[in-house]
C-alpha cells in the first residue's frame, strides 16, 4: 500500500528523538555552478551515516511489542544493515543482517560492532531475499524490507517532509535504487518535480520509464555507487515512481567522484558515492535548473578512506 | 574594550541572513569514546568555510557606510582572508588580503575567486601587521583585525550565543591561537568551563598561563594547524583569557590527524586541522568529560585533498 503524507507525518513523531533533524546546507559555489538556488539535505549527518535509520526506526517501532521482541532481520549492502541494527540496539532488541560479502568493510564492521549477527552471501550467485525469508521463518524474526514497504517509506519521507517544512523546492533531486527514499520524498513534497539519479550500467529505472514496464539489473554489475545496486524496484516503489518521478538522470562513476571531491571542497561534508550522485547530477546532468528553488538529497556519508581518497584525486 | 554578551546579540542580529547558523551534532561514537554527553559545533559548514565569516561580518557591517565603502584590508593565514573577501563580496566593496606567501593554495586561490586583491609575504622574516598597516593609511582603507577587536570577538561569540541556545554545556572546547573565536564563546557561555586547544611548538597560551605573562611564539615555527599560528594573543584577547579560560590543552600534529580522520569516519564532516583540534583534545587531551555535556567547536574545514589524504592513512 501506497503510504500518504499523514503516514510521514506520523513517522516524523515515532522518529523523534532517535533519528536527528539534519541540515539543510546552501553553498555560494553551488548555486553559482547551476545557476540554481541549491539546498542540500545532508544525511550523512544523520545517524549512523544515512538517511536508512529513519525508515528502519519508524518499521522497528510499528511493530507490536511482542513480535518486535523476537528480534528483527534484514538484507542489505551496506546502509540499511547500519540502520536496522543502529535501531535494533536503541530498542533493545536483537538483529540479524543478511550482507553480501563484497560489502564495502566498514559497513561490515559497523553492523557487527552495533551487535548484530551479520551472514554473509555472494552478490552475484545467491538471492539476498531468499536468505532473508528462510532466516526469518526458522527464527520467528520480523523481516525489516530495505524499500518496499510503507512504514519504510513513510520514515524515509521525513527527509522531504524537513525540507517541505524549510524551502518551497520546485524540483527535488533523490538517489534511486529501490526507491524508498525518492518515493518517500516525493510523497512528502506534492509540489516539487522528482528527478532520480541512477548510476550508469546500473540504470533500470531509466529503462523502466523509455519501456513502461518494470526493467530489472542483470545481476553482478558493479558501480562505485555500492548502496544503489539493487536488483529491481519493488512494487510499492514503482507504482511511486510511476506516478510522481519526472526524469532520471543517469550518472557515471566519474561524475559521482567529482562530486564527492565538490562536496569536500566546498560543502566540508564526506559523502559515500551513492550520497554524492544528486549532486554530481545537478553539477553534470544536463537538468536545467536555472532559477529554480533545488533540493537535493545527499543521502549517505558511508564511505571507507580509499574509495574516498581516490575520489579527492579525481 | 572587552564586549559583552549584549554586544554578540548584537552581532547576531547583524549577521542573521549572512552567516548561517551551523548545527550542532551528536555522535554515538563520540560520547562512547568520552564518557560525556559531547556536541559538536560543525562552523566547517559556516559559508566560507570557517567561523571567521562571523566575525568579518559583524566587523564590516559596524562601519559607517562611508567609510566600509572605501574598502578593508586583512592580514591572515587563511580563513580570516577568506571571511573578508566574502564579506565584502556580499557588501559590494573592494578588500586587499595580506597572506603569507606559504599559506594554503586553496585559501589563496579562494580568497583570489572572491575577488580580493591578495599581496602575499614571508612568514619568517616579514610582519604582515606592518605590511597591513602601511597599506590600511595609503589607500584609506579600514582594517579587519583577525581577532583583538571587539566587532570581531562579538561576531565570532554567536558560535557561543547559537551553543547556549540549545544546549547547556558543562564545558566549551574551543581552538585558540589569537584568541578571538575562544574569548567569544567564553562571553556568550559565562557558565561553562573554558577549554582552549593550541598545537605543540605553538604553545604560548599554555605558557602564558604558566608564567602569567603574556608569552609568543618565536616566528617560522610550523604545525599542521595553520590557523592557529598567531605570535602571540591581542591585548583584549588576552584579558578575557586571563578572566575566563580554565585551561589549555596542547595538541600533537598526530592527534590532530587521528582527530580529522575520526571526523570523517564517524561525523562525517570535514575538517581542517585548526578545526580538529578541540576534538582531538577530547579525544586524546588527557580531559576528564565523564558525565558532561561538552560542546566542541569545529572551527573550520578549509583543507587541500593532500593534507587531508594524509589525515585519512594514519
Amino acid at each position: 500500500m501506497i503510504p500518504v503524507i499523514d503516514d510521514i507525518r506520523a513517522a516524523a513523531e515515532r522518529i523523534k528523538g532517535i533519528a536527528v533533524r539534519t541540515p539543510l546546507l546552501r553553498n555560494d559555489a553551488l548555486d553559482e555552478a547551476t545557476g540554481a538556488k541549491l539546498w542540500v539535505k545532508a544525511e550523512c549527518l544523520q545517524r549512523g551515516g544515512a538517511f536508512k535509520m529513519r525508515g528502519a526506526t519508524n518499521a522497528i517501532a510499528a511493530l507490536a511489542p511482542e513480535v518486535r521482541e523476537r528480534g528483527v532481520i534484514a538484507f542489505s549492502s551496506g546502509n540499511h544493515a547500519i540502520a536496522v541494527s543502529t535501531a535494533a540496539k536503541i530498542f533493545g532488541i536483537s538483529a540479524v543482517i543478511v550482507m553480501p560479502a563484497d560489502a564495502p568493510k566498514i559497513k561490515l564492521d559497523t553492523t557487527r560492532a552495533n551487535g548484530a549477527e551479520v551472514v554473509t552471501y555472494d552478490r552475484v550467485n545467491e538471492s539476498r531475499e531468499a536468505i532473508g525469508k528462510q532466516l526469518a521463518e526458522e527464527r520467528g524474526l520480523s523481516l525489516i524490507k530495505p524499500f518496499d514497504d510503507a512504514n519504510v517509506i513513510a520514515g524515509q519521507g521525513t527527509v522531504g517532509l524537513e525540507i517541505g517544512e524549510e524551502i518551497a523546492p520546485d524540483i527535488a533531486i533523490v538517489p534511486a535504487s529501490g526507491g524508498g527514499l525518492c518515493s518517500g520524498v516525493s510523497i512528502a513534497l506534492p509540489n516539487a518535480r522528482i528527478i532520480a539519479c541512477e548510476p550508469q550500467g546500473h540504470d533500470d529505472i531509466a529503462r523502466s520509464f523509455v519501456s513502461g514496464k518494470r526493467e530489472r539489473n542483470a545481476p553482478g554489475i558493479r558501480s562505485i555507487c555500492d548502496g544503489l545496486l539493487t536488483e529491481e524496484m519493488g512494487d510499492i516503489t514503482y507504482a511511486v515512481a510511476r506516478q510522481r518521478w519526472e526524469r532520471v538522470a543517469v550518472m557515471s562513476d566519474d561524475a559521482v567522484r567529482r562530486a564527492m571531491k565538490f562536496a569536500f571542497q566546498r560543502l566540508k561534508i564526506v559523502l559515500e558515492p551513492s550520497g554524492a550522485i544528486g549532486l554530481a547530477a545537478a553539477l553534470e546532468g544536463g537538468l536545467d535548473l536555472r532559477s529554480k528553488t533545488v533540493a537535493i538529497v545527499a543521502s549517505g556519508g558511508n564511505v571507507d578512506a580509499e574509495t574516498f581518497t581516490k575520489a579527492l584525486a579525481s
